[in-house]
């Protein structure tokens, strides 16, 4: 993608930006703050900047006229970077008293980390579990009237060098017919082995030379989204992608209300219909997508991530002991099968393969964001946390792995939180505000005005008011502060993020004490369990060398306001990686590569689980880490620099 | 079965028989003529004999008076043999003339051989394909909350030895319902592997300790009939047997004409569905015929042998190469399946193992006779006949097989032969004539009056006219002869077998010169066929060590008839072997032993098919085998001896 520099004065500070990202978007990423209340919908009005140097458009409004326009000046909100530019902040606009200027934190983000088809290929990884094989038999004659399938395992044994390979018997029947067709000319789909003493299947046959066609789809069935990709496995480009709500939410927005709606009559036969109506539909949409490129039949493998219950929802396996104490699935590595026994529209030959678990909270989409993360072959102590309502760490390196899932309830999912929202438009995701006025920068996902606050918005902003002082360590507000933004609504404490006129909702959207209370116990919860289970393999926080975040949430994550509130452990912001859907990301790894199908087995048998449940500690652990960021200030340690020059 | 001496006098002829065998029987296998022209039906009263010694009844009838009952005086085909008897032939009986006693020929029959089950567990052989193993898992707690599966695994690793099993996916919703309604007490059914390399599979797990409850079927498809036995894997004890015709044989008598059925539309889908529910009539038989001893649930396994055609018929796969040169197969070896999915109506659990093929005219049916019969671990040199419609061929010993498969025509089961039929109530089987007089003696099927003539009957009828000079070598009537049987009716010469008042059809039944030619041409192919294969392997009919007869047809057949005809190699009859159904006595063998399941892949892969019609030679022997026996009588050293004498 193509990269610009914005250069913000007076200030000396410079940013690298994507081509169509808004000024606004490159000033928060700067650390610059200007007001900019209504969250990029152009209705304030009010970031106003001149753009001194390079070309830049912005949408005419009543809030600039053509004399302000043709000088140079821009609404932020409504210009996009498509040259090089210096852009000059009115001190008005900073809203700063004084002419001190106030203080740069850029936002540091995540190293994103997606998957290398080169690396793959270079570390001869490339050997896809289902492969074409193109063959031209000798047709049969008085000489040699062997069975076809004689005829077609002795060149398959010449070709491959494997002998005695195994057959789908389904694709007995089309022998015949497709040999005699092509004039003994075809193309043999084999599935590799798992396991080494195994041998390859056969479990399709075409006409003709069809090597060419040998797509695959990684799907993610998560709680809420099911996402799938359609990739062409010549090359593992991107055909198609496409994400849908799972229908199984109108049964439970969460696993335990979908497994007690399991354990009613009919109810896990109902679930395991709703969940695949979604693939199909999502398969639907990835084929249609495609254009005309992809033929169904052309699809051999469909890789399938998901945690433990989704998986079991899908399968079709009670899964009430989830629920219940020892906490015990079903199965953890599960056997590939044709895709179309499992109700999925795709051909018969088409393999399912569906990723393996560990325990009942640590399931499939973990275990490939371990593999899609490459964390399995890392020589480096890893810490790996999937974000969602259910939090889920992984520790360790190519050595050793351990494990284990904390609840971290819904509050980054917009759940428990007053204005609360996901990462759709019109989200609030970035914030600052000015020290002195406390009036409010924002950045809305597709700058549109604002509607509420989603997970990212809610770590920084509160970041943000407990850096600024407006909250203390015990999230409460500081109602010494003079502002009519912070104000005490039927009872409750709160801070008026956006006024109603300027937003899309009608209404003041404002941060309350219990929302920064709930936001507290849900990042204490992941916090203390990735400390809980350092400890339990004798390490500390200290210990790790690499962090690695997965999960929808987390992509637009502010790293410095994560470490602010003790969301994560204080690390260098060089040290983390964002992966996004890891579970999509192994799921398409896996299919690429027969190799990372073997590893899993062994990850598996190697990863060690931990129950918090059953860890005595873990409660200390919570409890203490109910401050922001911690009890115990040491964790943070470039925090607690950075607190006492402030 | 409890066993009688039967002496005749005044013959010295003392003969070993059955309890319940008829006289007439008893007189036929020793060789002893006794006038007896309605064959058994109690109609003709000419059968009269003294029983001189021993406790006898016969059916009182018009044809004795009281006092003659009392004398000793009783109807040869109306007496059974409870005792062991003297039984005097009155000289009148025997139609002989001049005093002297007619030479007596006892029926040579070959061995009887039927499975040895305690041969089999004896030889360390007795490990069935599919098991039952009983576990008793200790149940998960917050120590050990690994999956049910994993569980599983472990465990059967410790009782087994063998780890990393393999897992039918359908098999996994059933673990955790199963395991806890049992206290974590089970059955698992495991599939040994038919290679070494691979894993035994688990197929079903069950609640509780069903280890004593594993049955198998052994099922053949014929052509014409289809039969099954249901039988205990225990201890091989047989619990039911039911045969029912093929419903294909409305399509078309043979398997040329069902294949032509199966090229037309929907013809092949019409011809699966058909068989298909003959078998599950056959299964439904099976087990009614069980009594409630045998669960359906509990059929762990079928073994399923036919010919080639059947077996792709059954299968759904186009068999249309197989009528074409070069005569091709779809497959020589199917993997094994749930017979479920073939649509039998058994449990998914229920493994379904097809016998492999060797061509297109040497189906599993001759695969299983070749196991079943042992042939394939003999030191000797054996010949393998299997006679129906096709004869199949196999030469060879543990060393080495070869095979061959030759058009007989429908003669041995009646057809084409003017009063032909099966060997069903009323069938000639037996005949023998007074050398005198040219009456003969009759043995029907079922002691019935005569309804036609069965393919042994007609063996030994061209046999014995040809031994009495009313026939030549070339199959042609000696017209010199005077008897009143003996006539030329609408231009054809042909003997009459059966007065019309004698028989159930109210005709007389007779014996034409067509019907011999027709018989003369069936068995010079099956013999030219045998000389043929050796030929090719570079043997001679003389190198023959032991000759095994299967199929429907042959188990009364009387081989010095048989030599006498030239319609088998000539051998010492104490070295030929009956087994009567190989194909069904090689399934049940195989659900039996997985070592012949194992074996059987060997088998397939050394035994070499030969094309009679590729083969030149063939012809010129079947044109030398066009005689009685053959035109090179030095090939039948025993019978030119006897002949010369006679």
């Amino acid at each position: 993608m193509e990269k610009f520099t914005v250069q913000f004065i007076p200030y000396d500070v410079c940013i690298e930006v994507n081509r169509g990202d808004s000024l606004i978007a490159a000033a928060m990423d700067a650390g610059v703050h200007i007001n900019a209340s209504c969250g990029g919908g152009g209705v304030c009005g009010k970031c106003r900047v001149m753009v001194e140097k390079g070309v830049s458009e912005c949408e005419q409004t009543d809030k600039l006229t053509s004399e302000e326009y043709e000088a140079g000046w821009r609404l932020a909100c409504k210009t996009e970077v498509r040259d090089n530019l210096t852009v000059r902040i009115p001190m008005e606009s900073t809203a700063h008293k004084g002419g001190e200027l106030p203080k740069v934190t850029p936002r540091a983000t995540a190293h994103i980390r997606t998957m290398d088809f080169e690396v793959l290929k270079e570390g001869g990884m490339f050997i896809p579990p289902m492969e074409k094989v193109y063959v031209e038999l000798s047709p049969p004659d008085a000489a040699d009237n062997s069975s076809d399938l004689t005829r077609l395992f002795h060149h398959l044994k010449h070709v491959t060098g494997e002998g005695g390979l195994d057959i789908d018997f389904s694709v007995i029947p089309k022998i015949p017919g497709v040999l005699r067709e092509g004039d003994f000319k075809a193309t043999v789909t084999l599935k590799r082995p798992v396991t080494d003493g195994n041998k390859s299947r056969i479990v399709n046959i075409e006409t003709g030379d069809h090597t060419d066609c040998n797509y695959a789809i990684a799907l993610d069935i998560g709680t809420t989204t099911v996402y799938g990709e359609l990739f062409d496995l010549k090359d593992a480009s991107v055909i198609s992608q496409y994400g849908k709500v799972n229908s199984q939410v109108s049964y439970g927005e969460d696993v335990i209300s979908r497994i007690i709606y399991a354990e009613k009559k009919g109810g896990l036969e109902r679930l395991r219909q709703v969940v695949v109506e979604t693939i199909n539909d999502v398969l639907g949409k990835l084929l249609s997508g495609s254009g005309s490129e992809v033929n169904v039949d052309d699809i051999t493998t469909i890789c399938i991530a998901g945690n433990t219950t989704m998986t079991q929802l899908f399968l079709g396996v009670d899964p009430r002991s989830i629920r219940r104490a020892p906490y015990v699935p079903a199965a953890s590595l599960y056997p590939s099968l044709s895709a179309h026994k499992l109700g999925l529209s795709l051909p018969e030959h088409t393999m399912a393969f569906i990723y393996p678990l560990i325990s009942s909270y640590v399931g499939g989409d973990i275990v490939a964001g371990v593999m899609g993360s490459g964390l399995y072959r890392s020589e480096k102590l890893t810490l790996f946390i999937d974000i969602g309502t259910n939090a889920e760490i992984v520790v360790g390196n190519k050595e050793w792995l351990a494990c284990t899932a904390c609840s971290a309830g819904p509050a980054f999912e917009g759940g428990g939180i007053k204005f609360g929202m996901r990462a759709a438009n019109g989200a609030i995701e970035g914030f600052s505000i000015d020290p002195d006025s406390w009036e409010p920068m924002l950045r809305t996902v597709g700058n549109a005005r604002p509607k509420g606050i989603c997970g990212s918005g809610l770590i920084t902003a509160v970041a943000v008011l407990f850096e600024n002082r407006l909250i203390d360590s015990r999230g409460k507000f500081n109602t010494d502060v003079s502002t009519p933004r912070l104000r005490e609504h039927e009872g409750i404490t709160e801070y008026v993020v956006v006024w109603a006129d300027e937003t899309d909702i009608g209404r003041d959207i404002t941060l309350t004490e219990p929302d920064i209370d709930n936001l507290i116990r849900a990042k204490g919860a992941i916090y203390s369990g990735c400390e809980t289970l350092l400890n339990e393999v004798g390490l500390v926080i200290g210990d790790i060398e690499q962090i690695i975040l997965a999960g929808g949430f987390g992509s637009y994550i502010d790293l410095g306001r994560a470490f602010t509130i003790g969301f994560l452990p204080e690390i260098d912001p060089d040290k983390v990686i964002f992966m996004g859907n890891g579970s999509l990301i192994g799921a398409k790894m896996s299919a690429l590569t027969n190799t990372m199908r073997q590893d899993v087995v062994q990850v598996v048998g190697m990863m060690t689980n931990f129950e918090l449940s059953e860890t005595l500690s873990y409660m200390d652990h919570y409890i203490a880490a109910l401050f922001l960021p911690h009890t115990d200030l040491n964790l943070f340690p470039r925090l607690k620099a950075r607190l006492a020059v402030g």
